[in-house]
């Protein structure tokens, strides 16, 4: 495909996402497949020649798309939801057209430089302290091992030479990490990749608001100091996956300050928050943190990924992954940050253009904006249920996430009967896949102290008012429709 | 900025996309800018108010341009040479304006089912063996990293839960891993990352052909089978960084079979090349590997990143990761596949887009076609090299990266006098560095047994036999002049 055909393909492509984003809506956000629908609408083999290029959009059309779930949906409630903006999508053509591998500077001055800026940009907007140096990755999974990595290797004398069982001459797990029940399973992968084993991990108790307890944090560490364990890390989360709650920061950072052990935060989702009028105290506890993750792909409207690892101690972080094979050494240049050096990753897409093209369209003020109406729109959602005797809120909203479920027949909130209970599980997974299987709308679920809830999340932008009433409406007629079956 | 305004913007950049696409050799291969030149123009602070678009465009053309390398030049012969191709960019664009999170089939049945897909037909092509299951990562770092996690799993018993140090009750790095001393540094990483140490593993020496000893890897196993250690991964290299030199698949993945370890094959650059018409058989001795990587991103001119995994035994994987939190849990549907069941990170992109829409739009016989031109002109290259008084080749060129060097004043190949040796390696550096100061090309270095070696890589479409003879014509002349200085 010369430059002229690829003038007019992707004319052609532009076009046709334009009129896609114009109107997600009407398509059903969640798709209407079977598995193996697609795969056996496809050929077992590539074709043995080339084909044209609308010939394979045609194809796209007929035969993709159909199995496409719309996270562009507006209302696309599940999990996290998330927003390719515009200025986001028109980022990554850009930075497919450039195929930087940013994995030294010199192979990427504009992807290294332009990380470091924007990753500055955004830490200033989220009130972090210059102490932190940030770096990219693709996800906060990935994010998260490199943090406990870091913290293993300031932690184990050695372990990058002799690894773990050396370092334990004695066997046994000796080292723990800690998070609470309502830590995300990317911990628990990390935990288990880096060699502690899933053991090790100790999953602290949340409070009646899903929030660590730091007092149990205290004592499970004093318990695991007597059996002769070595504390490693903590992760604390702003904006658990369940319910968004926010372990209390200030507290956790006091007792790893005093203990010497590795505080992370998960902030994924809901570090951002911290720039919104009103939540500004949100990371005051991270000051004192070793690292901290955001997610620009989750809540701020940058095309999926983008993942970022801020972190006070990046030596720690390079002393852990540093290695210089020849092909890849450069003459010494004063300075320059090689991002391979701060990870598992040698290849770096050039992510940041994205995250540049993101924060300069809508500024400070337009993030914030668009924050704060989300904000709303989840409190607002959250009167209804709290207003309705149908429903009951099942956790406190300081975001953008409501977790509710279905009261049938009257049922008292609360009530200890077993049988009652599953009956309710039961119930709401019914209402919650009715709900679903409209097209409109797609939520998800999460389990709250063993019960069965519903889990409305706001985050694209071009949800509106209409569309959570829009999910309400669904809700309350499906909620009826069921009783009366 | 709604639709109209994305379809606005987005045909500008299709335009300006198009544009440079035409012709990136008008601008220098080589970045040509000081450390902090991007950063220094940028403002410290994200706007307070949003931008318009064309504004960030116009910053992107005067302020981040100058600050690219052109991977994209003709010209780029360094590292290996990679393509966006624009069938492969156009999917990216595509992509990025769905925005999938393909964590679980439901999230997106077109991205889980295109991936498998795209990964058999990839297989078929590459000659490979359907016990092969595969999976898209992000880069072979990251591929190999789950290779190794998955021979962990299933020589180290338990790991998944207590951990390394718990499988090792007496001490020290009981697990061995294997590679030559031409293995990429990701399995170092890997290594390191895994908890393994470093000093688990274990370099076998290459031969005068940079090809791993299979007896000395066979002595090396038996030695730390005598010393109590358990040989638990070999790392083979098809194609590896340096000179893209073949370890013999056949000999260790006898090796592997008889003493039950887990073969990994590094095929990153090179795998693809299995479908070229004279090297069928390359990967033969794979058929008994546990897993093998290829990168599309390398060598198969899709844009970077695309990393595949194949491997036998996917269940082990799996069993190393699978975790499923309730917030994650989808109603029994037979048989789908989670594509967060796979690995470290939870989120996937939707990246087999682009492979499809490239496979479909070369074909195999263009793949095939481009793949062969390639080797042809490294073939060519090699050859002036050869056939040059002033130049030696440094290592066979088995596929399409030629490693040589300059010798000035009629200097004897293979004379072992250390000082001119180092002579020489000082005359070669500056002499890459003059070539690379042209602007022109861009080539880069490795070091082969202590010698400084200039490494000419191609892998981009767009360079013809036209941009060879010009890189070997700047070589000549620099040559001259430094000769003369």
């Amino acid at each position: 495909m010369d430059a002229e055909a690829f003038r007019r393909e992707a004319h052609r492509l532009a076009d046709w996402i334009a009129d896609y984003l114009a109107d997600p809506s009407r398509y059903p956000v969640l798709a209407r497949v079977n598995p193996g629908d697609i795969r056996s609408q496809l050929p077992d083999d590539a074709p043995a020649r080339g084909e044209p290029f609308d010939a394979i959009l045609s194809d796209f059309e007929r035969v993709i798309l159909p199995g496409v779930t719309h996270w562009n949906h507006p209302g696309f409630f599940a999990y996290f939801a998330i927003t390719a903006s515009a200025p986001g999508i028109l980022g990554e053509f850009l930075s497919a057209a450039l195929n930087q591998q940013a994995m030294l500077w010199r192979t990427s001055p504009a992807a290294t430089e332009l990380e470091e800026v924007t990753l500055a940009w955004l830490r200033r907007l989220m009130r972090l302290p210059d102490t932190f140096d940030g770096v990219i990755y693709d996800t906060a999974s990935i994010s998260t091992l490199h943090a406990l990595a870091a913290a293993r290797e300031r932690a184990v004398p050695g372990v990058r030479f002799g690894g773990l069982a050396a370092a334990s001459p004695d066997g046994g797990p000796r080292y723990t990490i800690y998070g609470s029940d309502q830590t995300h399973s990317s911990i628990d992968k990390a935990v288990i990749l880096l060699g502690f084993g899933h053991e090790a991990l100790r999953k602290i108790p949340s409070d009646e608001r899903f929030r660590m307890r730091a007092g149990a944090l205290r004592d499970a560490i004093a318990a695991d100091r007597a059996a002769g364990r070595i504390p490693l890390a903590v992760v604390a989360t702003v904006g658990t996956t369940s319910t968004t709650s926010v372990d209390p920061l200030e507290e956790i950072a006091e007792i790893c300050a005093r203990e010497q052990i590795w505080l992370h935060v998960d902030a994924a989702y809901a570090g951002v928050a911290a720039m919104v009028p009103g939540h500004e105290r949100l990371l005051d506890g991270a000051v004192h943190a070793d690292s901290l993750v955001v997610n620009p792909h989750k809540w701020l409207f940058t095309p999926f990924d983008l993942s970022v690892l801020y972190c006070g101690h990046m030596d720690v972080l390079r002393s852990a992954f540093s290695l210089v094979p020849e092909y890849l050494a450069t003459s010494a240049a004063g300075g320059v940050r090689n991002l391979m050096d701060t990870g598992i990753q040698l290849g770096r897409r050039f992510r940041a253009l994205k995250l540049w093209m993101v924060l300069r369209h809508f500024g400070a003020e337009g993030l914030r904006e668009r924050l704060a109406e989300h904000m709303r729109l989840a409190r607002l959602f959250a009167s209804w249920i709290d207003a309705s005797s149908d429903f009951e809120r099942l956790a406190p909203v300081p975001f953008s996430v409501v977790c509710f479920r279905a009261l049938p027949h009257g049922s008292e909130p609360n009530a200890a009967d077993a049988e009652r209970e599953t009956g309710l599980d039961a119930f709401n997974e019914r209402l919650l896949e009715a709900v679903n299987g409209t097209g409109e709308v797609f939520l998800s679920h999460t389990r709250l102290n063993g019960r069965f809830a519903i889990r409305l999340a706001i985050g694209n932008l071009h949800t509106t008012e209409a569309h959570v009433a829009r999910a309400w409406h669904l809700l309350l007629e499906h909620f009826s429709r069921a009783i009366a079956d």
